[in-house]
């Protein structure tokens, strides 16, 4: 940012001995700042952390509960947050093209593996707060927080003002990040099918919760009070990535990774 | 931004009234073509297709390998074809933050969901291509094809030209687009824990191999040629979202599905 402010009024300077001309150079200083704060958005999007303000976690939520189903699940999250910054902030939410991420919708191309609610939470969480290479570990750690949380509560937290089913949506604990699961479970509580209104809506109503306790963690985060409550060491504890719910598919009989030698 | 040109245009002819200096017109009008090509550049994002050029599947694979060890498997696959096209065509790849998808390291923050080189390779074909909301479905449908190729294939199929591993790298099928499974089922036919230099190079070559195979859908998409061979109606046809491999967990007991009353 400095070198291109220095660049920027070096070339000013430059213009200014040639035409001569005060109005000339205060019109073309005022163009030169137009391509400076340009210039200056297409490099912001890579810098971390992006400039972020306090968001209001219902606001968020209700957001998120409509955008669901325009783009399902991982999109709205995003977007829940991302448009009010970009109304609030400007640049790079403005220029982030979140509606690309509806393909988290169903676990991911409908393979039901991560839901997208929390995929879009950790693509919020790393785009904001800034991912590890940037040198920071709270974006990831957020990004795991938000996958424990989401795997221990009873799901859908979050029930917003005109919601389009009136009846009673079930809650489910999924005890696993997986769409599949997730879903699955809250299926046959619920004895709703896939294609229900009750399904959609629970659905909307999960991105709606997620996208409200991540606003949450932002928000701390942003008062410098942000403290991850999660583990990401499954890999070490466990000597594999896992989803720790190990017993859903193994049963009593889990098998033991190779480890190395001691 | 055909309207973006005619304000521009609009007020260039304006300015060049007022001042009355032909130099100074000139050089206005270069800073304005600045600004207005920087305008632009914010805007692309959102608009699909993305420019795209051929780019050689190999080439391709190599950097993603490299990348590899610096910005792990998702960000890998997405840099490999970033690069080159913010290299070959400029905006929108040049402004977008693709090192913050290293969070798709592990299956997500470690949680061993969807394997990070084929989430990466969706962001990729549905940024590029485009999502199914920009009213084209090839996006989509690539991703899903990457999903159902990695599955069924010996895994990794891409070796580097100068490998930092030597000896060779065991080759396994996941029958999973999940992180767990396909790395479990490496490290079960390697006996090699996940800590090891060779289970980081499988990784690396399979970041690659994705990388390669998805350079190749998308030079035939570049040429009018892609056709989805894959099948994204799983949750039509099982009434749920899923993995295709119901009997790794479930064996033989495969719960059926709440329908919808006929």
């Amino acid at each position: 940012m400095k070198e291109n402010t220095e660049n920027a009024n070096n070339g000013r300077r430059k213009f200014m001995v040639g035409a001569g001309s005060l109005a000339a150079g205060l019109a073309l200083a005022r163009f030169m700042d137009m391509a400076s704060s340009a210039q200056a958005s297409e490099t912001t999007a890579k810098k971390w952390p992006w400039p972020y303000v306090k968001l209001d976690p219902a606001t968020t939520a209700e957001l998120a509960y409509k955008e669901w189903y325009r783009v399902f699940c991982g999109a709205a999250v995003i977007n829940s947050i991302f448009s009010q910054l970009a109304e609030k902030v400007g640049e790079p939410y403005k220029s982030f093209p979140a509606d690309a991420f509806i393909f988290l919708e169903g676990g991911m191309a409908g393979f039901g593996t991560v839901c997208g609610s929390i995929a879009g939470a950790n693509v919020a969480s790393n785009l904001i707060v800034g991912p590890r290479i940037a040198g920071t570990q709270d974006g990831a750690l957020m990004g795991a927080d938000i996958f424990d949380w989401y795997a221990e509560t009873a799901m859908p937290v979050f029930t917003p003002k005109s919601p389009k089913i009136t009846t009673k949506i079930v809650q489910t604990t999924s005890n696993s990040p997986l769409c599949h699961i997730s879903v699955g479970r809250w299926m046959k509580a619920a004895d709703k099918p896939l294609g229900s209104a009750e399904r959609k809506d629970r659905c909307a109503r999960v991105a709606a919760s997620v996208a409200y306790h991540l606003v949450e963690k932002l928000n701390l985060w942003h008062e410098g009070k942000f403290a991850a409550t999660g583990d990401i060491s499954c890999a070490k504890e466990h000597g594999i990535t896992g989803q720790r719910n190990c017993t859903d598919c193994h049963g009593d009989n889990v098998p033991t990774p190779p480890r190395a030698k001691k």
